[in-house]
């Protein structure tokens, strides 16, 4: 159950507004690597886990909310940047005061669909969608897919801070890289506090797994290749359960034949 | 640069042709979860990094053209079990007798698009997106993906072990979840071989993040709670370079007002 | 800014768990009328208002966050419908136990990819797309969006309310009827609190629309017909602005002549 | 059954080519708010009506085929807009004298796709779907939908009349925003024709739903707060059939618990 | 500029209604072979077309139109598949009496969110795109892709005749068939009239494009093999402009590099 | 089975690096017109084919092969013209370096989510999909499928090629429309290798395609039309198997009636 309280999770503020840049933060908003996905990837992962992982249902539910309350400051951000910037509109109006930096470039829909206000697409202009959430059933393989959202999410961030000097835009922003930081870890400890899960998921009896092709770097190449002894090839695997080996080509199975279908398919160009 | 030969990589042989199974095995080529993600993904990730990273770009594309295999044998797989039992359909056809099995149950597009043969979409019929390709240009988030990606995967293809007790499928599912074995670790191993990259990225400077909630549990609970002790709000964090914390509200900010649209935008009901 | 409790806000009980029922609820959760539809659309529509309507922000903040409370009244709903038909599974394996009413029917990602707990799909298994968000940045137009998406949401669970007869699912979607029959009228009690905003937006001067075909409607009938006498053919029109008229033909203008493009567009076949 | 004559319903012409405005002009064709929405929508609604309102399926019918001539229009424009600046292109080739404003700007297919022409998608880029059309089979419902697509329709094309100062792009818009003032109407004149249908659908039993919550406004605010007596929180319902409350907290229900998953599914990472 | 009556182009009956088949026929509707697609398709050439080409912008105007009343027959034959089978739902409501023709296959959003009517989505229940419409603004390329529309399309319509024998249905599906077969015939013969357009575009002049591959098939075997001497390995081309040859390997270029990004970036690991 | 090599098929030089240009190029990466969709598309349909269609299962996977290496390419030509211009970004960083040429244009992602690198996403950014590829299992159709994906191809090499003046992107447009040329040529060999497949599919018996409309070019124009007297109005059809002729009209069926759907459905506004 949700609550809601009027005041920003972290104050919101923008000296010049930037229509341009407010369009770039719309990538943090509905983009692959934004706080849409998040918000909902771990609410989704909680509500998938039976009580004995009660500790970890808490732990998503506690950061799904404060992601809520990031898709809210980032909507603050890109509407005072859209918006700051018009106030002249009315005066200059038959001259496209909007001009390039909103009307010339990507998404328009910013300014004809939404009224100059946040969306939830990315900076392309391209909507959210479920398919980006990862929530699989099984914890350890979603942590991962937290820990990969976490580590895009601060690499986003922290691009976008290097093409704003607005000193609220900069705060903002390393605001939001300082709790990546800490969810990027929290996942990773997360990780940790599970029995050893590898490889994922380790329910799967490994001695029903192929044995002969389960720890070989299978090289591809079209002239077959010694061994370039690097660490994949040989060694230890980081799940502690095998030896890396080299394997200079692929098996090899039949020529695959499939059968025709029928004829009421209606599929043979030659009847 | 790519080439290819008429033989698949493993055998792929069904002795029961099972429809059911058939649309399930969609899942593992044009889902989320699936081969064509992964050799995708690959590929923009290793055709993105530069000469220092010449050896992870070409573990990348041994890998990328594996996976583009897997593809076509999982295709076979679809097909030989959609097709198998369609042999008497003539004799009956005025019965539907593709019946429950085939006509019945989800994606229908297998008989009505494609002649009861694999298709790039899922086991829902959903076409498989770009958007589920994360290549984020930082190779150590690429890896989490990766990571992630066969976890993933091999959950999936344990969970169609489970579903079919067809020993051509079987065996195959097998060779599969021992190449996601393999490729699991092959990616962990490939981020210890990194130097230390967390946080990710480790180019943006920590002291230019919010330092007062960088490695902070932030309890987002309505009723402040005391910290519970647990592994992620206390101790070292993973990446050695802060101690966790428990923070038992979010730290508010101001309470967001946005400029109104100019008046060109007609957003205002009451003019 | 947004907390959470771990109670849901109000029961969610199963007493005889249907899968085939629990993949139907997904149209709630991930659906065109669901749940994650309206919440998202209540919060862009909020964050786009400007001071002078901080009342109607506050009433969508305030339901926003309810309708978050919904989903994951729906996704512990699904989870039990799914999960709890599934106890004797591995006495049975080989004998694909789901049967019919989880792998058979739509969706088997839900067996797939979640684990069989809930998705952000919908009910065919398509994902859910922030294109179904109407946020104008017009509050009059977002309202009529809200008062349509309230009925269809409504019109939905009473659907899914004829199709259980579980005690439990029952009260459940009597509670959320419930609700959907007060956010209906809270967005028309809205509406009405607004100066008259009719036609939105009631900002374009109507001096400058098209005088002669304002109020008048037109037949598109092949053979021109007379008058129906209909009420949206005479009398005023709902707006007070105008008479309805009845134009039994399309105006007509000049047969389209567009240029052809550039020779450097390579569009002409005969060249 | 649809018949076509080649002039269009109303003049369209362009004095100054502007291909950034034949750009915007998209968002009204293949978009959200655009006439290929409308277009269908009326259609798939008129199709699922029964012959006691045959009187709403002609109205329905009648205005989908005028929204078709309004695509035609619409696409007469942007090709106009984007083709006739393009004469002096292949003089000045080797420059990329289409520049910014063609190639520089979103939408580059507009260019490399369609040959400077109109095409099924949103001034953003992203293609027309299915998704936008509401077309539930309750009229009423649809109705709400409709007046929702007219009201963001005609809020489109103010914003996009004030964008160009082209008489004859002028002239268009004019004609179209008045068709969206007569349609607005049209379907409020239509609802108002339904015998009272609140709350939507009317039929389902409100004894049924649950009647300590159907005319309460629910607050969500952490800290609870006293009855702010709006126009929501007291006085009757416009359904008329409830008198409304303020709740100053939610109901708040069990903490869920979900069973886990069969062993066969693999969700357990500690197993 | 569109017209409409209420009768069908061609009469659509059901003897017994059949909701699985109604399903089946929404691949018809709004698939990747649907009539949703070429009617958009024939519009979006249509308007392409300079007044030099105006017979073939009228051809194709014509069909469009015929196009939609085809969607218009499909919406009828779905709905009444769907809806006359539910005659006694009441009475028994508590059994699920739609059962598994219904709500147990694909798309159960036909029940839950149209009220079972049709809907513009394929028959695996995904939406319409307009990624589907190909309108190249080149008149030839676009006839290429309207005989293959034509061609999917009549196998479709093949493959759905052979799953019914609902005489109604047989009837309809008999007509559609015969439409497409002249479709099939009007798009070659209007590509046989204009000037020999190949290889497409043929504005594009060849002795620009690259000699040594232009008519040579490429071998990407792993094995360089000798030329098979088939068709397409030696002859002369079917454009007439060049000579078949096998040529047994990829030239081969360079080895990629690709520069680092700016630090700006951040996506060096072991920054 | 697929392999490697790490060089190109051809050269990919870049001697100005041009972002703009560089995002130009990514249509015929992931767009519809583009070498994902080819390589994919003959992939599946090669699949899908029957042991007696041998040589052309081989013919569309040596093909399919050559296409992976054109995206290849493709990848290595974006990268290089969005990175090599920003080697003096640090410099000026704050003075936004990159200016319009890649922020300021559309798909602002390639600098936000990939660092300056391919992505599998059409030109205006939005993500590849699987509803482009078209495999319908009958042969003769997919060939034209082919025939069209190589014109609209290199219909989009071609106006690419009129957008640079760069000599490395010359010489690589110059090889791909060759490319484009041969597969164009080779694809329609294809169709003339097969028994007469016209109509497609060949295999449903004419006798029962209704007769009196399958070779009549049917008019839709509003007042009825004498025959216009061209080349798809008369004489023999293409396929040889009828003769064409006008027919002035639609030939008109019932009005049509659907059923009420049943009250549990909730659908009657007036109950």
């Amino acid at each position: 159950m949700f609550y809601q309280e009027p005041a920003l999770q972290y104050e919101v503020t923008v000296e010049e507004p930037d229509p341009q840049f407010g369009k770039l933060l719309q990538q943090a908003i509905g983009g692959q690597e934004g706080e849409m996905r998040v918000a909902l990837q771990y609410m989704f992962q909680a509500w998938a886990l039976p009580p004995e992982y009660d500790e970890f249902r808490q732990l998503l539910m506690e950061t799904a909310a404060e992601e809520l309350g990031h898709i809210e400051m980032l909507a603050t951000a890109v509407t005072k940047n859209l918006r700051g910037a018009d106030a002249q509109l009315d005066a200059e109006a038959d001259q496209h005061p909007l001009g390039e930096s909103v009307m010339g470039g990507q998404n328009p829909r910013t300014l004809l669909s939404s009224g100059l206000s946040a969306m939830p697409v990315d900076s392309n202009g391209v909507p959210f969608t479920g398919g980006y959430v990862v929530a699989s059933g099984h914890l350890a393989a979603d942590l991962y897919a937290n820990v990969m959202a976490e580590s895009t999410g601060r690499l986003l961030a922290s691009r976008l801070y290097e093409l704003t000097d607005d000193p609220g835009m900069e705060e903002m922003l390393s605001y939001l890289i300082a709790r990546d930081t800490m969810h990027q870890n929290q996942w990773l400890e997360a990780l940790d506090a599970l029995d050893d899960p590898h490889p994922i998921p380790s329910s799967f009896p490994q001695e029903q797994e192929n044995q002969s092709v389960n720890y070989s770097f299978m090289s591809t190449a079209r002239e077959q290749q010694p061994d370039p002894e690097l660490p994949w090839t040989q060694g230890t695997s980081p799940d502690g359960k095998g030896e890396f080996e080299f394997m200079a080509d692929q098996p090899g199975g039949n020529v695959p034949t499939v059968p025709a279908p029928a004829p009421m398919l209606h599929s043979d160009p030659n009847e």
